[in-house]
């Protein structure tokens, strides 16, 4: 099958060719540019939305339930998982891969998981690639679903219209949240299994913590705070609703446009210094570093030597 | 005067020359690496300390008052100020102006403040080069102290043997450390202003929030909390004492070289980086991604091409 064929089935929501589709860009195949050039034009419908948070805070419970709800609504959605403790991507309980199933047997439902395993230009801009794919395939909504630990699995989530930041009524959940970068990425929080205790302190703490953010004089949006318990079916219609607030303030004030540019600006930099360090680090480059490491903890030469001599700009 | 001359008087101690040298490295200037090589063989001695934390935590006068106890045990200290906030830099208040003149004015002290404006290399190499001038010229104690806010600044701070992260009682301190990524980075904290209401409790939330820390196997240092009140000199013994505890641990684990060869891996890495990233983003490649953007969002082409025609590598 050509690259032209292949989209032109994924524009055509054959299954088999989505999931070729994304094999393709997850493996790096020869056939990616030209894959994603003919896809291009049919891109830029779906909405995206990252859902990201601690393990266990009940992720993909939600993203199974906002799923359920925006079917209601008659809305298709994709779902790329990349979260080692996700049911999608092999982790977690009984209850939560029979929930996992239902929705996957949808047909206006797409899930894939994608493994964490580094490569040339990075996980996040291959998922941001499949996101590309699932677009083409007139998904309404394309959902990430990352555990918010680790910096790509950040960018992902950064990489989406609306980022929602997941957590539980637990103490200590907010502080690792805060810790781990989650806080400025966060669109809006859920606090999850609110039929815990603590729930209402835990949105309070949260609200406080939120005060103390640096708030730019143009930037208007302040997250909201929704409390659910996603395995009840609890609060689904306020994440929906915040879902759309936030969507609407990104499209009157512009920022929907500009935010796109600037994550395909971080898409195009991601790329071009993963080639740039691919092509440099080769394996005689990185072997030089580590044996003359040893020279300048001796004092015998520099670490300022040793770089412009690594780019052939030694001067002497 | 050559290279080798400047150096020479560096060894010796000439005021004079120690500021030329920091000079040269800081401008970028076209001897610094002839300059850092003549100056690598007198390196090794100095004993880098990073004191860190949000504006307003005191840090200047914790560095100060450490400086006169360490004067007092007759130690040469050299310090590098890369703080807006700080009264070496210019901010902060009179009594903190005369408390740093007092140093100042110390033959056995030397006090230099960088700016933080950006350039090729990054202020954090430029300060580990200014710190190895202060190390060449026969300072015990190089004393980096940085404002805890922004990736350059942290860069510092944990370029250090030890790094510690200074804070106040007032809650939401601890919480700004979490989020900003002091908490990663800290060797040990110290809350100052410990005379304020509130300094057991905050030594209490501290510790809570460490026992949350994820702890390696091999990570045998559990910070350890200092509670210090250093506009009236209380405390500061046991700063000093908790740095030579620190410094024995590093030393009789082997850590301490295995510290300095991972901090010159990432300098020579940043190095090598932002050399790359200068000589590649030049203002045509710059403007042509700034024009392209608008296409890539427009789903004429894809970031993927761009990225590859950008490199040199565009396969059609």
């Amino acid at each position: 099958m050509t690259t032209a064929d292949l989209a032109a089935h994924v524009s055509e929501r054959d299954r088999r060719a989505i999931a070729r589709a994304i094999s393709t860009v997850e493996n790096d195949s020869p056939e990616t540019g030209a894959l994603l050039r003919a896809l291009a034009p049919l891109t830029g419908h779906a909405y995206r939305i990252g859902i990201t948070g601690p393990p266990g805070a009940g992720k993909s419970t939600l993203t199974s339930e906002l799923t359920k709800l925006l079917r209601a609504h008659d809305k298709r959605v994709g779902i790329i998982a990349v979260d080692p403790t996700s049911p999608f991507t092999g982790g977690a309980l009984l209850g939560d891969r029979i929930r996992m199933q239902e929705i996957a047997m949808d047909e206006g439902v797409y899930v894939r998981s994608m493994a964490t395993r580094g490569s040339l230009g990075g996980l996040s801009a291959k998922a941001k690639d499949a996101a590309d794919v699932l677009d083409a395939a007139g998904f309404d909504f394309v959902i990430f679903e990352t555990v918010g630990v680790g910096q790509s699995e950040l960018d992902i989530a950064k990489a989406a219209d609306t980022t929602i930041v997941v957590l539980v009524p637990e103490s200590g959940d907010a502080v690792q949240a805060m810790k781990s970068g989650l806080m400025e990425i966060a669109d809006f929080f859920v606090v999850n299994k609110s039929d815990r205790e603590g729930a209402d302190q835990a949105v309070r703490a949260l609200k406080t913590i939120l005060s103390f953010r640096v708030t730019h004089a143009e930037q208007e949006w302040i997250p909201p705070v929704v409390k659910t318990t996603a395995s009840k079916n609890i609060g689904i219609e306020d994440v929906l609703r915040e879902i759309e607030k936030h969507r609407n303030y990104l499209e009157s004030t512009g920022q929907l446009i500009s935010r796109r540019k600037s994550r395909e600006r971080e898409r195009v930099r991601e790329l071009v210094e993963a080639m740039l360090r691919f092509d440099f680090w080769t394996p005689a480059r990185a072997e030089m570093l580590e044996t003359e490491l040893d020279r300048i903890v001796a004092h015998e030469r520099t670490s300022f030597d040793l770089a412009h001599e690594l780019v052939g700009k030694l001067k002497t």
